[in-house]
C-alpha cells in the first residue's frame, strides 16, 4: 500500500495551475452568439458597444403640446401668451417623437385650450426653455457607448440594455462542459434494493447540480465498477467531448484506487493529496489539453474538493473569478483540534447580526475555515486570476 | 381623460391580497413527483422522510481488521495480544460492512501481522471499545428521521440526502406560469429597422429572465397594438395556462391605456395606481381565480413594480417568503426631494465595508428605499405570508 504525499492546498493550486497553463487548459473557452432573450446568467465574450442611442429620437417626457421654446419666451401669469394648434403646438403624447422643428413640451395640464373648434389655441402662463420636458435622443444610452463589458455574467436588466441599443444576439463564452463518472464496485443506482456493503450513488447529482449552479453543463456519465480498463476507456471517451473529467472517487492509494494511475496512464499526474481535511485524497493532473480531477467518495469531500478546486476553473473558463467568501469574526465554542500542517474545513452555525444592526440576532449557517491553532484562515486568494497564456 | 387614485403601498398589497385570497388565488401550487437529479433549486411540497438509515449497515470507518472488542480486552503495550485472521480478526476496507457478531474495526497500521502463512494472526498493543471505527447504522441519518422539510427550496447536498436516504424522485410545487404580455401600437421587435415613435420591446425579455431566476416559467406572448379586443383575447387566453398574467403596458390612464377597463371586462380591479415613484400606475386585478397584473412600460418601473408585487406572489405558491433585502444605514450626498405622500425607490451607488472589516472600502450597487423626507423606510413586510385560506 502506498500513502499519498500531502501537500498544502496553494501549492496543490499553484502546481496544477502552472501545468495547465503549459498545456493551454486555461485559455478562455470559445464564444457563441446567443439570443439575448436566452442571454440570462451567460458571461458576454466581448464588450457590447450600443449600435443605437436610446432614446433613438427627440422625445416627449409628458402627454402635452409640442412647440418652439422660443414662442413661449414673454409669456407670464399676468400676460398669457397663445399659441396656435396645428402651427404653434403639436399634441403628443408620451414617447412620442417631437416633430421637426419643436424642441420643448408644455403638459397638457399647463396649458389651457382655447379658442374656436376651427382655430384652436393654447393659452401659457409661463415661457419654458428649450428641451422641457423632452427627453433627449441619446439620454440613455448614446450610439457607439459601452453598454456591457466583457466578462460579465448578464443580469435582467442587462439584456434590456442590450436590446434597447439595437441587438437581437450577445457574445458568450459556451458553456462549460464537465463530465462526472462516478467509479466504485460497491455503487448501487438510486432504488436499487440494497444489501450490506451497498453504496448509493448520488455523489454525481450533488456535483451536477453544483456544476450546473455555477453555470456549467454538467453530463453525469454511467457508474463504472472498479475496473482500470474500464474506466480508462470512459475517462478516454469523455476527454472527447467535455472541457473537464472528474471521476469520483478511487483517488486515495488503495489497492482499487485507479483514479491517478489512469490518469497517470492517459496524461500527467501534477498533485496525489492535499493537506486538507476533508478531502486529502485529491488526483489533479491533466490529459490532451484538459483538466482531469479525482476526488474522494467521502460525499462532504467530493463537495469541498470539487467547490475548493474545480469552481475557479469553470469560471475561470468564461472570465469570472470567484467571490471571496464573506468572512466573519467569531468566537468557537468548543475547541478544534486540527491535524498538525493540515488546513480543516469545518461548517458552523452562525450566531451574528454584525451586519444588520438593530435586528434580533439570526441564526445563520455558513463555513469556518479554521487552522489548527483553532484560528481563523484568511480566504485563499482567487485562484486561476491572471496566468493564462494564450 | 382620468386620474389614478395612487394609494399607499401597503394598502394597495392589503387589499390586493385580500381580494386575491377571497377567490382563492393564495393557494399553493399543485405538487408534482421529480426525478432527483431534476429537482435542485425546486420547493418541496411535503417534508422527505428517510426511507432506509444512512449507512444502512455497520461499516468499517477505516481500513484495517474487523474484530470483537471484547476480544481485545487486556491488550497492552506490554501484553500484546494475538487475535487469529479469519476468525478473530477479518480484513476489512473503509465502507465494507462489519461481519456479523464483530463490533470493531483496528486500523491496518496498529495491528502487527504475525504467524504462519497458513495461520495468520495479527497482534495488538491496546485494547479497542465496542464500535471503534466503526460507523454505525443511522450515524448520518436514521430510517423515518426527517431529511427535508417541506417548504424548502432544495440544494445539492439536500439532493444528495433525499438520495442516499432512499428515495428517487421528491414531491415538488409545480413551477409558476406566468404569462408575460407586451402591449403598445409604438412597440418593434428587437432589430427592427427604426423610425422616430418606435419603442424596442425588451421589456418581456427583462421581466421573464427575472421570473426565472425566481422559479417560475415566464412565458412571453407575441406582442400586441393597443387594440382593446386584440388585447382582452389575449389576456382570456393567456388566463386559460397560466397561473398569473401581467400585461406591459397599457396600466396607466390615457386613451389607449385598455389594462385596467380590459381586467374590470374579465374580472376585477382591485388597485389601480400606487403611490410610489416610479411606477405608480399600476393595476391589479383578478379574473377566473387568477391574479391579473398590469405593469408600466417605461423599464424601471416595470421592474421595480414586477418585484414588489410579482415575485412575493410567485415565491407565495411555492410556500417561500422574500428575504427581506439587506439593509444599511448611509449618508445621502446629495439632498433628494421626493414627493409628498410617495415612496420613492432610488437606485444608489453605496460606499461601504461595515460587514467586512479589515477590507478596503468596495463600491456596491444596491437599492435606497427612501421616503419623502430622505430617510430610509423599513423594508415592507412579507407580502404574501400567512394568509392562505384554502
Amino acid at each position: 500500500m502506498t500513502y499519498l504525499h500531502d501537500i498544502p492546498l496553494d501549492e496543490a493550486i499553484s502546481a496544477w495551475r502552472e501545468a495547465l497553463n503549459q498545456v493551454g487548459a486555461l485559455r478562455k473557452l470559445p464564444a457563441e452568439s446567443v439570443f439575448v432573450g436566452d442571454a440570462n446568467g451567460r458571461v458576454t465574450a466581448a464588450p457590447v458597444w450600443a449600435r443605437i442611442s436610446v432614446p433613438h429620437y427627440h422625445s416627449a417626457a409628458m402627454d402635452g403640446y409640442a412647440v418652439r421654446a422660443s414662442d413661449t419666451a414673454g409669456a407670464t401669469l399676468t400676460r398669457p401668451k397663445r399659441l396656435k394648434i396645428g402651427q404653434q403646438a403639436l399634441y403628443v403624447d408620451t414617447g412620442d417623437p417631437i416633430p421637426d422643428g419643436f424642441d420643448a413640451v408644455i403638459p397638457v395640464e399647463e396649458a389651457q385650450r382655447l379658442g374656436p373648434e376651427d382655430a384652436p389655441e393654447i393659452e401659457i402662463l409661463a415661457s419654458v426653455p428649450p428641451w422641457d420636458n423632452v427627453r433627449v435622443m441619446g439620454e440613455d444610452i448614446v450610439a457607439t457607448e459601452l453598454v456591457v463589458p466583457a466578462n460579465h455574467r448578464l443580469r435582467p436588466q442587462d439584456l434590456g440594455a442590450i436590446t434597447g441599443s439595437g441587438h437581437t444576439h450577445v457574445q458568450v463564452y459556451r458553456r462549460p462542459r464537465i463530465a462526472i463518472l462516478p467509479t466504485g464496485t460497491e455503487l448501487v443506482r438510486p432504488g436499487s434494493e440494497l444489501k450490506p456493503g451497498d453504496i448509493i450513488e448520488f455523489n454525481s447529482i450533488v456535483l451536477a447540480a453544483m456544476a450546473e449552479d455555477w453555470g456549467a453543463d454538467a453530463n453525469r456519465l454511467p457508474m463504472i465498477a472498479d475496473d482500470y480498463e474500464a474506466i480508462k476507456r470512459a475517462v478516454a471517451a469523455a476527454l472527447e467531448d467535455h472541457d473537464l473529467v472528474v471521476v469520483n472517487a478511487g483517488s486515495s492509494a488503495g489497492s482499487e484506487d485507479y483514479t491517478a494511475r489512469i490518469f497517470e496512464d492517459l496524461g500527467e499526474v501534477v498533485v496525489h493529496g492535499i493537506a486538507i481535511r476533508p478531502g486529502h485524497p485529491v488526483v489533479l493532473g491533466h490529459a490532451q489539453g484538459k483538466p482531469l480531477v479525482g476526488i474522494p467518495g467521502f460525499p462532504v469531500s467530493a463537495m469541498i474538493t470539487f467547490e475548493l478546486l474545480v469552481k475557479p476553473l469553470l469560471q475561470h473558463w468564461v472570465g469570472q473569478t470567484i467571490e471571496p467568501r464573506l468572512t466573519v469574526e467569531a468566537t468557537i465554542t468548543r475547541k478544534v483540534l486540527s491535524p498538525m500542517g493540515q488546513d480543516e474545513f469545518m461548517r458552523v452555525t452562525w450566531a451574528g447580526g454584525r451586519a444588520r444592526r438593530g435586528h434580533a440576532l439570526a441564526a445563520r449557517r455558513g463555513r469556518a475555515h479554521v487552522d489548527g491553532a483553532g484560528r481563523r484562515h484568511r480566504p485563499h486568494p482567487p485562484l486561476f486570476r491572471g496566468v493564462e497564456r494564450g
